[in-house]
């Protein structure tokens, strides 16, 4: 049998939890973040970020750690690149910079793992992809067999010549230590959810969480007791 | 940065079509189908079936392989192993008896690589999950900072006693050469489906094939086109 790539977790009691000073979000709306991604994308090109899947367990399933910020909205730990950055060490920093204590003699020793998926954003949409959306300009039909050409041409993108990617992030596993500790801005929350509960939620979690489950399941868990 | 697994992708165009006899389906309803898993179940215990994501490119864009049945009904190319059969050695068996031709001297040189998803179906139930379901008895919060039981709750099974998985899906990447010739049941059509046109369209080809586009995502398509 084909050996699965093995993630250890460990139970959710075996970190501790405390806060510190509030990380503020950059943008107070949609619109504010699109405008200011659009400013960024003219100055520095394409945004690249990069965010950490944690995963502890509770009852003998995986859970993934998430912030909230205020009452509804969930986000992986992670963040934008800075220009040239490389991605290990740029999740790294920004790891740190929203979980990890600010006393330096306690730092992480958080492993960045497998990357498991890829996200992209044409234009200025507000809408990923996990594939670069096609651009061209004169849609063929794309079966065999079998004429498909309808609904091929209505998901074609034909405008090409302001075509280009705006954003690319990258889902990376980031295997913890036995014991961790964790610290987290005060403005924000920090829930351990079971893969059940994100898995066909796109409406609750949005669609690159809501397919953690499934971009998980090539893994084996071993889920340490101790 | 961080490299990712290449799949190299031929144009459809380098690929050749032909029909052979039909191979009719073992089950003509849904509900003979599971009869019949049940009944399997009771003699060999666990089935595991695997599957080949077969991919080919047009318009630049990645397209993979689905067999159809009747008019909408579409399946990757795959099926059941023989109790203690390894898994690469049955996906070729199954792919070969889908998808090559009946004579010796054109068979093909299908390499089966990465394996991309798993999938777990609980007792008899129609749905698969790609996770292990938890089973306990006492669900509890399992939210840090916060309280969520509620919606945890809801979604535990709750039934021990009888849990077991009846079946276990394996997806894998199968590599084909530059050129290869198909010969593909005559009850049956050969789609090469663009990814867009799978992605968010769970209505249409389920929660297995509508996901694996994320599930590709981490992959890096080198699309040749000679």
């Amino acid at each position: 049998m084909v050996s699965s790539p093995v993630v250890n977790t460990y139970p959710l009691t075996n970190y501790t939890f405390g806060a510190k000073e509030p990380k503020m979000e950059k943008d107070t709306s949609v619109a504010d973040r699109l405008a200011r991604m659009k400013l960024n994308y003219m100055k520095e090109g394409m945004r690249t970020s990069v965010e950490g899947i944690l995963l502890v367990q509770e009852h003998n399933h995986p859970h993934i750690l998430l912030l909230q910020i205020g009452n509804t909205f969930c986000k992986l730990p992670g963040g934008r690149l800075k220009p040239g950055e490389n991605e290990i060490e740029g999740l790294k920093r920004k790891l740190f910079s929203k979980l990890a204590p600010s006393s330096a003699s306690f730092q992480p020793n958080w492993q960045i793992g497998e990357c498991v998926a890829t996200w992209w954003r044409p234009n200025f949409e507000t809408v990923m992809y996990p594939y670069c959306p096609p651009h061209i300009t004169k849609p063929k039909v794309s079966c065999i067999h079998h004429i498909r050409g309808q609904i091929c041409q209505l998901s074609y993108h034909t405008k090409t010549n302001n075509f280009y990617f705006q954003e690319c992030k990258k889902l990376f596993i980031v295997h913890l230590s036995e014991r961790e500790y964790f610290a987290v801005p005060k403005n924000l929350k920090l829930l351990a959810v079971p893969l059940f509960e994100l898995y066909d939620n796109v409406q609750r979690y949005g669609p690159v969480i809501s397919t953690i489950p499934q971009q998980l399941s090539r893994f084996q868990f071993n889920m340490v007791t101790s």
